[in-house]
């Protein structure tokens, strides 16, 4: 019998997160890896299903552990796992495909329609010390990044892949808008810059978040002017970038961020929507059509993980000014109070699972 | 003294067309060639700019020569011509790339800030007897394609490229659904299915369109019920594909349609704009954006021309059926009443521009 | 306990090949599932481990069932397998990647450093009644297709995975030229056909191969006169196509082909070398190098049944007549006698697991 | 009248390079500028023809202008030229497509038939003090680069091009063996590190040159033991790199390395042949055949410039202490017995056009 304790916090329904016990995992399975939890940083989307029970279709119907951005450390490994071993500190990637299906097998596992996800009903998450995972979907931290960098992988690779998916190149002079500098916003304004962009700029509505951005490296910004009309700002973009942007990264949802973005960005040019608006917007997409100017969706991120723990192992991007608070999993309530509270100043709430020395 | 005519079909302004004489070419420079025109399609662009005298920025100021679904003869050629010879029978490529900019030598010739396009202000078209053109945008057609075949290149290069933007591959099983069965709908499809899609249903709300479509080979039509909402039109759909669509190709324009794409595609697949609405459309680009579903647009075509006529050539795709009727230049004005006109029942119009024995 | 008996081929050691039971497989794991072997090709590399007892660096130390090339019915499926079900006729791919490296997750299975192959030592064959095998590796044959065809869907995997390699793309009036006639090369230059090469020619030594290939719709073939020397031979070829080959899919492993190969393939074309020879052979790599020829190596397939399944399946390639012999599994060292025979004139010989009604 | 002198460098026969006046070029066609050249460096194969009087098919049977390593000063521009103006400094690239062909509408022009490149037969070269060049192959410098740099980006752009024929791919981890370290294959090193190589060595069997290297910033350095075998090499590789290199650049050109490169290179990977050797080498094709190792060729590079001039200008890689020697025009003659000596320790010899203030 395990004698270990497995502290976890668990969404029971819409307002109900409670910090609890919850049964230890079984050995781990052939391919599989145990882990004991470090460092787990909360998501709008954990806030999201904690304050509303749900998101779209997906449902909390029983209590469900939450979390998917973790780093974590190799306590045991199944009996054909050969890239890890006991003791590795590892970033965990929480999307895993089956492997077994004719999407997986091409490489695409986050389209694979029986694909898992960290605290997407019905899945359990990852913020418990100890649980189960693919070895294939945990990745060797360098020993230069820390725990907290480890659990940040998981939203810098939805910039990566964004920047990715964009065909964001170095040395081939692309421009570049961000609208919307929130933590995905700008984690995937420092990735353009990091991966190569020349040029990269970065709009928002909160001159706060323009300031912090400033301070993160992102030397053009520019405040909407919410009174001024597509063509005005597009104007405003091209000036602050010298030409229009090759490339835009709509990372705010806005149905006038998404106008703006097909307005500018140049012919034969991808705008990748990285923001959601579950409300429906209205937009030219006919100019966007006729410009071959592409509006490319994200489903999380495919193979990112690599790339984003070399960009901050290499020193490329830092990501630490991003992580404001830190909690102890025992104060997981108000870990996530700080993480929904407007005025708490919050970027990155980050638990750590165990007490550390 | 060239003593050859230059009978033209020119628009002078809004609701002016003429069929006159016009200057005949200077010798064509080293990479030209001198083309006598065979056949010239009525595409709806050309009708909309002798009935409104503009499409969207570009303006009729002066006189302009009309057409761009060209076929001809090769009369001259440039000193530096390899390729072709006096006597080759040519389909024209009516959008010429600067060919010296970057985007060009990158051999994205069609997105070159400097493309000029047969019959777009203030570049002269096709319709006329006599014309230069580069080298390079002529097109050798095979000995069993006819010169009214050769004329159809043009909007079958528009299909052929939005399949392929789509990535449309033979023997990977895919379904697709064509919204929109008019000549551009119907080539697009017919497209698709040449090149290997397995599934292809097209969709329209007019019976007769479908009933033609059918006539054409395409088995699979949904006559779209304006009360349903997406989600009951889209049960439609996967009932009829087997599956849902993994590509939309969207020939109308319409916001329903739209909609309806990104609904019903299949995370991770592609829908290709390639009909055109100038109004703003309210659409859940959200959705798109959360699945993978990618907005692709087309800027004409590029590189599409041999795919076409190969297809032609090869028996795989017939055009002919699309020729409903047929001109001489003298009765051009009759065929551009004929192309407008909703009630008869033109599919294509195409006129000679010499007498044919 | 099962009550089926399980008849196999079993290789024991060099030149002793036994018709005996073997174990039944266990119930099928989560992404299994359990087949009843149909029909069994016979390769060249089967009877190369019968009669050397080795191939390279694979040896076989203990008893293994042999055969690789198998087409069968599922009889049982794993408790998490989707694709399939009970009663399914398929193909069955032998090269099964782990799926948990990074080579797997990137769509790269052929080249996991842990791939198993059927009849390659450790890993047992398919020549024998029942087997268990991943789902992901099995392909559903349409109704259409016999289960011989079926199992040459394996050999016919390579011809189609060397044609991808080497960027075969209909519709781009590519010259192609096969070098060798064996069932591979006919194979291969059947495949490019289909696969829309404009122009394929076939050389060998061997006038017989030639005819076959004739009958089997290769019209241009080249008998090889061994006095000649490259530049000779690449006159012939370069006459015989119209024009230097874009692609050239050398299938002989020849020393002489090879040069051949990069002495007339076009500049910046692809030679896919995928007959193999041994020993070390002589070459012009410099004459490659610098116009840009790329000699490109395939490591048997991967993503490449489906395409193969669709090429039978469509009719567009016709395997049947290259089944010249047939044998039930009880007279299995006949089928390898006449397999091995230089004078049998077989082709392929296939052996039926069942009586067949 | 222009009343300019043209100073030019001119290779007349084998053995026979004169310094002289050439005739000053006409007005610049269209798309051409008029270059004044700053610096020229002096190449292995510009020595090659003034020895030998030939390279391989091409032979100096008119005097020519040599030099094709230039950077010069933008003083006149053609009526459509618009990338560039009067007083840019500017790198040219030496290779120009027609641009009107197939190929040189796909992009490639580098593989174009009709190719010119500067001091090949009968194209004249860049050591002149004036001559007209296409626009498109003009590459404004960054103001932080000097001449000297610009005219080292031709070296760099092959070295560019091998990498990115190779796909190293920042921050995937590769690790690559380069072997040959003279100055392309020290230029390759330099970038295959600043395109993000994991772990970069570099083999040779001269010590000196290794120790450069090392200066360079190329720490694994190889010393080739020529008394080892290719497995016994292979080890060492392996353990300098900590594994088998996923790249190999070839840059010696030798067949002991040809056959390294093939036999240490992991499965999949990718070997690119920089370095020529024009008699046949004795290689395994069958053991790169049947891994799925691929020998890449380079037809000098395309599309590379603008990376070369983006790896420099961002301080990325260092070229200046390749420039060993430097001298005026009028010493032309001492600069290639400079460059052509043994003994003089020259790595990159070039020379000044213009007296400089």
């Amino acid at each position: 019998m395990d004698s270990r304790d497995n502290l976890s916090v668990v969404i029971h329904k819409k307002n109900d997160l409670r910090v609890e016990q919850s049964v230890l995992p079984e050995e781990p399975k052939a391919y599989e890896v145990q882990l004991a939890s470090h460092t787990v940083g909360i998501c709008g989307s954990d806030v999201h299903f904690w304050k509303d029970g749900k998101i779209d279709k997906w449902v909390i119907n029983e209590p469900i552990v939450t979390g998917h951005e973790s780093s974590a450390t190799i306590v045991k490994v199944g009996s054909l796992v050969k890239n890890l071993k006991v003791g590795d500190r590892v970033s965990v990637e929480p999307g895993v495909g089956c492997m077994a299906c004719q999407t997986c097998k091409d490489g695409f596992y986050n389209l694979c329609p029986d694909v898992t996800f960290h605290a997407v009903p019905p899945t359990g998450g990852a913020l418990r010390r100890y649980y189960n995972h693919s070895s294939a979907f945990c990745h060797k931290l360098p020993e230069n990044m820390s725990y907290a960098e480890g659990a940040l992988m998981e939203p810098l690779a939805v910039a990566v892949y964004a920047c990715k998916r964009a065909n964001i190149t170095e040395g081939s002079g692309q421009r570049v808008m961000v609208t919307g500098a929130g933590p995905v916003g700008l984690l995937t304004a420092l990735a353009a810059k990091a991966l190569g962009a020349q040029e990269v700029c970065i709009l928002d509505i909160n001159e706060n978040r323009l300031k912090f951005a400033k301070e993160m490296g992102i030397e053009k910004t520019l405040l909407i002017n919410t009174k001024l009309d597509t063509e005005a700002l597009a104007d405003e973009v091209v000036s602050l970038l010298g030409a229009n942007p090759d490339i835009t990264l709509e990372c705010s949802g806005a149905e006038s961020s998404l106008n703006l973005a097909i307005y500018v960005t140049k012919d034969g040019g991808n705008v990748v929507m990285v923001g959601l608006n579950h409300r429906k917007v209205t937009v030219s997409l006919a100019s966007a059509a006729c410009r071959e100017v592409n509006l490319l969706g994200i489903k999380r991120y495919r193979h990112s993980f690599p790339l984003a723990i070399y960009l901050v192992g290499s020193g490329k991007l830092d990501v630490k000014p991003l992580i404001t608070h830190r909690y102890r999993i025992e104060q997981a309530l108000d870990a996530f109070e700080t993480a929904s509270s407007p005025t708490a100043g919050a970027i990155k709430v980050q638990i750590e699972c165990f007490e550390q020395n």
